[in-house]
């Protein structure tokens, strides 16, 4: 019998979470709920329902798993505590600064109706929050370092867009390359922003747009840009369709720490991801800790989870046996 | 109160494991048992306990997981399951084949006295299994890469030795640059033995013997070194001692996969390790997972376990709240 997946928000993430689910045997997509009009949607598998996502509840007692693809700073701090009432349910909410609020706020709803709510899946947080967390618990006097790209930030990218003149706008976080060989090679420098990553935008301008001026907006702009060394290239509509409309991402989480009487010895950890595609492997972490979740549950377990809180034998489509006699 | 750990075996792996303790605040040392007379071993611990092995079983109310640094050839399949009839244990079990056996003997054994065991933990098994385990269950569809080195390979080493004519030899495993490279592109590719890897021996030889002889009884010895290329360099004593006498390993686990409709998205995910000293490292891991085995046990679980039926968060020394908050 195959875990019965529903999707909530069908946008890049969405799509991505319907291919992981035809990826994974043991999962089966039941329904997609979008806020759209349902007939104005068409997804990719044949013969899987669009529903109107107020319609949502209807389906608790199909759907195993719910996968929520909301944003985080408006979609997800309501949608996961008030689904997870109704189900077991896992989102991607990557604002760090708030994920306690949000873990508790799920924790509260999860516990009252005994589902299981597994918040900030994806890779960072998620992979790389792993990542960090093993490194600090081997190797306890270090340094963590992660760094971002080369990559899509679609954050930086909006924030281009909403200056006035620029049509369409790509921006990609790029690792300082001489920063990442220092971390690597052991000598745990102290980087500052500036020092760890470098961004690069590709912008479309409106005719007649003075790039001057967007380009003083872009490289002053606080926060995003205003602590970066930002380089900007003005380029055509049908070269951003032609160059950048992929949603390459990835990074690399390093922690450099000592061991021995005088910590005379030095050791690298270092995590790395190369992604073509941002959303389609976001969504395939989904689906591994989707599948976690429905395991818990069914073990009677409830409230909420992360991915510290769930052994990695969880995430595994196959047995017990097969995974202590061919990956350990 | 800290967690009082005991340490089984004082070779190159249970002075690491003494080094952890120090490094871990809610760890302490109780005591190290040997086979060899206790007034022959110095410890770099003051005040702690030397213990003849067969006195172990007087400690039972004294520790709270006995660490267990023996051999996987023939100590750890007897010992392991024989000390966790009276102790949390952990091990660091590596002869992969035998890993499902080891772990029914271990497990029949802790479920009766109620105890835990873990097995296998160090980096590899231990972190290039969780490494290879959470990349599969992300992307189900690709191939894994496991490469080790540049570092000291204690069993090829030992090999070469029992040569006539060899007074010492050092092993080092070496990752060819070019196949690592064509990994991590992207490309996927099938690569054999030879391809993967190379050795590299510096050896001392015995006043008077027969070089040529030595290096292609090396070059030519079936499964250590006929698959692969094979550099043999005679050296001195003393630069043997001047140049060789750390311990230095590491690796690469690397898994390239597909997504999309059409396959058409490909993932690199890279864990790698670069360690000034193995048995420390190794050590280092073992604590992380010693404090899982005394928090699982206090809970009233019993058992073997492996690093994959561990939650994360029972590694870290720290509260949940701070790990949410800082780590996620």
């Amino acid at each position: 019998m195959s875990i019965k997946i529903g999707i909530f928000g069908y946008g890049n993430l969405g799509r991505g979470v319907e291919q992981a689910v035809r990826k994974n045997k043991d999962t089966e997509l039941v329904a997609v709920f979008s806020r759209r009009d349902p007939s104005t949607v068409k997804i990719a598998t044949p013969d899987v329902e669009v529903v109107s996502a107020d319609k949502v509840t209807d389906y608790k007692d199909k759907i195993d798993v719910l996968v929520i693809c909301g944003g985080s700073a408006t979609d997800l701090p309501e949608m996961t505590p008030a689904l997870v009432k109704d189900f077991n349910v896992i989102d991607s909410f990557d604002t760090h600064a708030n994920i306690p609020t949000h873990f508790s706020n799920v924790d509260k709803a999860a516990k009252e109706s005994g589902k299981i709510g597994v918040i900030s899946v994806g890779w960072d947080p998620g992979m790389f929050s792993l990542a960090r967390l093993y490194s600090n618990c081997i190797l306890t006097e270090g340094s963590d370092y992660t760094f971002w790209g080369k990559g899509v930030s679609q954050g930086h990218s909006d924030a281009v867009r909403r200056i006035e003149g620029v049509v369409d706008a790509r921006q990609y976080t790029v690792p300082v390359p001489e920063a990442l060989e220092a971390v690597r090679s052991g000598k745990n420098p102290e980087l500052t922003t500036r020092q760890k990553h470098t961004r690069v935008c590709y912008v479309v301008a409106a005719e007649g747009a003075d790039k001057a001026k967007i380009e003083n907006e872009i490289k002053t702009m606080p926060n995003y840009f205003a602590d970066y060394d930002t380089t900007v290239n003005f380029i055509t509509a049908e070269e951003m369709k032609r160059d950048h409309s992929g949603l390459p991402h990835g990074g690399v989480v390093i922690r450099s720490g000592k061991t021995g009487a005088d910590n005379e010895h030095n050791h690298v950890i270092e995590y790395s991801l190369k992604l073509d595609s941002n959303p389609e492997f976001t969504a395939s972490v989904l689906i591994a800790f989707a599948r976690a979740a429905y395991r818990l549950n069914n073990e009677g377990q409830s409230g909420c989870k992360t991915v510290f809180d769930i052994a990695p034998a969880y995430l595994c489509a196959q047995s017990h046996d097969e995974i202590i006699a061919h990956m350990l």
